[in-house]
């Protein structure tokens, strides 16, 4: 007989630069996602879930009169008979698409829309170590609200969020700058839009890791970085170095002032008349006030702010963009310390620039500050796991009115990543209490010891498979991570008793054979059928103390 | 000056046959879907989340050597310099993706694997009212389990999941048969696969809604439908179309028969032997057993299975795949019914057929069994609200070996709609209190009311557009849904009192100006600045009682 010619089989793999997530890493970001909503929630940000297809018109990147949109985003066009149809594309972020809701749906929305979204986004870029096409996403907006009472709210809200999932006070700080206090200062220096000035940015973005010394040189001829390549300077004056220097340690210059007393003694440095209401510059009433600052804590974070922006307001000069983007950090800084979120949580700090073109006010970034050991073993702080700040011109774009917005964006993936780090996520994964099958005939029997197990709030599952090796039914539980496996065979049956094997135990005491504190513990149980639940749950709760 | 010339701006709309959720409607459907994985979870089955892209290869559905394949799915090309990327589109289901990473993983994956997955699918189709190209699927299947107690306990598990949502037991019923006895009733007739069969089979699926006289007519001549036109019939014989409705009503049938008490009088007409493990023929020891059965609640549904296998038998005749199906079907219910899952949750019933080829055994269905009004005004059952059966030749497709493979879906917008219907689900959306603002310079002070609140759990918010129109506030309040507003302006603060407005009551009033109860209700209320937490929580209980 001829052989059938068969199909070629298709290749059984996740497309490149995809990937799958199974078990616990969905439930674990699904509960820390949960946890977030609940705090944005309280908030009053309502949830919005837009699709995930756009039209590429409403994203905005790509033209549609191009053959085939395919930098950036995964693009498609629709089919028309005449060939014309619109051309749909994966969004590649959640704040594009919150741009399209609010001006599609402007009439019914309230303003100020205070809203949140969790969800996928998609970008067409080449995939590389931990870079993947498809991530998740977890925003909070609110778009119609000038004021920047909304980017305070958002920054309490993201501390919120951090401490709700279970980052401790003091292992987080989320930090505060606005980018019209930089832009008075560039402008001060002279320092026009343009290729200059990005550069400059794109130097003092990287302050944390090169720190001042090497901002310096970035800033001004240039530096050799640690492969031994030499990196071209922007080729500023050592004076416009200084002020750009001054303006990144603004915050910790000021701190140390009030550490050695500098502000105590020397009063008149500060004007606190323009931040604390007390209008005058009478160098005594200066002095007694800030005596009673240094006497709580909320007050010397008061003084920290005071003398930070002090030292802002020197490098600003006159610039009006500049003490108008001072003004609005002093206001930040107010509410948040009358909201009792003092600088534990919150710090006002000019070295955050959160990227380039974006941003036109307040922007902010929550970085984790406990140490972690990267891949070669040196200790580093965790870093960012979320920013943002405010934008003013993205849903424009449609209606051709510019509506405030600000918002925040969580890295799901990096914030679980922290959280596992912290040992807030259970490392081992915890399968259920599987229930053997000796005799094929009495799969009721064992279904039911599954059902009162599950009643109890126990997971459990009877085994499925052939059971005829009785070996493949505890490899399988140990694929399962199961924590213990049940046993009834006909002697049990007749005498009614089941067997209970502790699964964990079991491979602590293969694993170290040495150990004879554990092998004189026994791993397997013998108890009335009965007693199954009970002597499980007792099981499980020692599981879960070691 | 010449006016610039401006980019023409894109419309703000969702693209045709896609839509945005908001608020209520996200956190619903997430609350629900979070009660259904924890049933699932309970019973072992373990999440997964694939990715929602794959190779069209994998999706197997489409070739990649046509100019653009897109009947059915979103797909597109890979962008590679020579032109010729993968092909890769969205995923239309989750059951295609299921066999890809099974086959992909499965010297990794435990055997049998259970596994759950929640997610948008796509359907590049043409939409309609209530059809969308972008929607929510639900499901669990078990993978590597020939036996059908993995399709028991995923139809014991889909009852657990509509009680745990919300449907109470005896609004809903799963439906379970197996397509092995069907096609032994049609091999037994004589009809070979192909056309004739697969009319067969469409027209059964229409039982429920065109009854037994509907069915008889489509089977043999043809009928006219209710719009007039004449449906051609399938043209079976008078004796053929007999067989196919007593296979139908084979339940309906037995039931009657316990009824009537045929069954207690005639004990011949059921070979118990068969069914009941009592191996016996003899009349006498037939008719105790049957006496016994009678007795009890489970013995008569026991009973009830047994007529419907024992009038199924008798179409069946010698088949062998028909005698396969019926021990399997009676395999199910035996360990349905000793799990205490019963004929108020779970049944056997031959008319459920679940759509054409893709199912080889047990086929299973929930209907929910309430009356709604349909469009018309007219009662209707709400019904189907889920659906699956056990499958076998998707995994082969990748590795070549046949994988056992059993599995439902949940219809997750159907049964969205069915809790709202029963109420479970509040209707009225409940909005944040709103904390006005009267005077903009105390911002901290509002902020602190919101912050009081949430501490207490109740989500709150400030007002955060301008300020300077009150009736603004308030009409913001209103579109927010919000029960209370809070007002605190320069008289209160002086006295140290805040006003609180019932905004639930207010609108009540305002709606039904004559129900002098209301009238003499107050809706707004002075109390201490100390009571604003109680008096809140006073007022929405008493929301939540009405």
């Amino acid at each position: 007989m001829a052989k059938e010619k068969k199909a070629p089989r298709p290749k059984a793999v996740t497309p490149k630069g995809f990937r799958d997530y199974f078990g616990q890493d969905v439930t674990d970001r699904a509960e820390m996602l949960r946890k977030i909503a609940g705090v944005y929630h309280a908030y009053g940000f309502d949830a919005l879930e837009s699709s995930a297809v756009e039209t590429v018109e409403a994203l905005g990147k790509f033209l549609p009169d191009v053959d085939r949109p395919n930098a950036g985003v995964f693009a498609w066009q629709e089919s028309e008979e005449d060939g014309k149809g619109d051309w749909l594309a994966l969004r590649y972020d959640l704040t594009a698409p919150l741009a399209r809701v609010y001006a599609q749906h402007r009439n019914d929305l309230p303003t100020p829309y205070r809203r949140y979204a969790m969800g996928p986004v998609w970008r067409n870029e080449k995939p590389g170590p931990g870079r993947y096409r498809q991530f998740y996403q977890c925003d909070a907006d609110t778009v119609g609200a000038a004021s920047v009472a909304a980017d305070a709210e958002i920054c309490a809200m993201l501390a919120d969020c951090l401490e709700e999932v279970g980052i401790a006070r003091g292992d987080y700080i989320v930090r505060v700058n606005n980018r019209k206090v930089l832009n008075g200062v560039l402008e001060v220096m002279g320092l026009e839009q343009g290729d200059q000035r990005e550069a400059v940015l794109r130097t003092i973005d990287k302050f944390d890791k090169v720190g001042e010394a090497g901002v310096r040189e970035l800033l001004g001829k240039g530096r050799l970085d640690a492969s031994g390549a030499y990196i071209d300077g922007v080729g500023l004056s050592e004076d416009h170095v200084n002020v750009v220097v001054k303006f990144l340690s603004a915050r910790t210059t000021a701190l140390d002032d009030i550490e050695r007393g500098v502000i105590k003694a020397n009063p008149g440095f500060l004007t606190l008349s323009i931040f604390d209401g007390s209008e005058t510059t009478d160098a005594r009433a200066v002095f007694d006030r800030i005596q009673e600052l240094m006497e709580s804590e909320t007050g010397r974070w008061r003084l920290a702010n005071y003398a930070t922006f002090s030292a802002l307001g020197q490098l600003i000069g006159n610039s009006e963009v500049g003490i108008q983007g001072l003004k609005e950090l002093a206001e930040m800084a107010d509410l948040l310390l009358a909201q009792g979120y003092g600088h534990d949580r919150i710090v006002i700090d000019p070295s955050v620039v959160r990227g380039l073109g974006y941003y036109t006010g307040p922007v902010y970034e929550a970085e984790l500050t406990f140490e972690i050991l990267d891949e070669k073993g040196r200790k580093r702080q965790f870093g960012s796991v979320a920013g943002g700040g405010r934008y003013d011109d993205l849903v424009k774009r449609f209606t051709g009115q510019a509506v405030p917005a600000t918002g925040v964006s969580i890295g799901v993936d990096r914030l679980l990543a922290a959280l596992r780090e912290k040992g807030r996520i259970k490392s081992r994964e915890v399968g259920p209490v599987v229930v053997t099958v000796m005799d094929r005939d009495r799969m009721a029997d064992y279904q039911a010891m599954v059902g009162e197990l599950r009643r109890a709030g126990i997971r459990a599952e009877v085994y499925l498979g052939n059971p005829k090796n009785f070996g493949n039914q505890l490899k399988y539980a140990d694929k399962r991570h199961s924590p213990v496996a049940v046993i009834e065979g006909e002697d049990e049956k007749a005498r009614g008793v089941v067997q209970l094997k502790d699964l964990i135990l079991g491979a602590k005491i293969a694993e170290s054979a040495t150990l004879e504190e554990w092998k004189e513990r026994p791993s397997q149980f013998e108890v009335p059928r009965a007693d199954l639940v009970a002597k499980v749950r007792e099981i499980l709760a020692g599981q879960d103390a070691e």
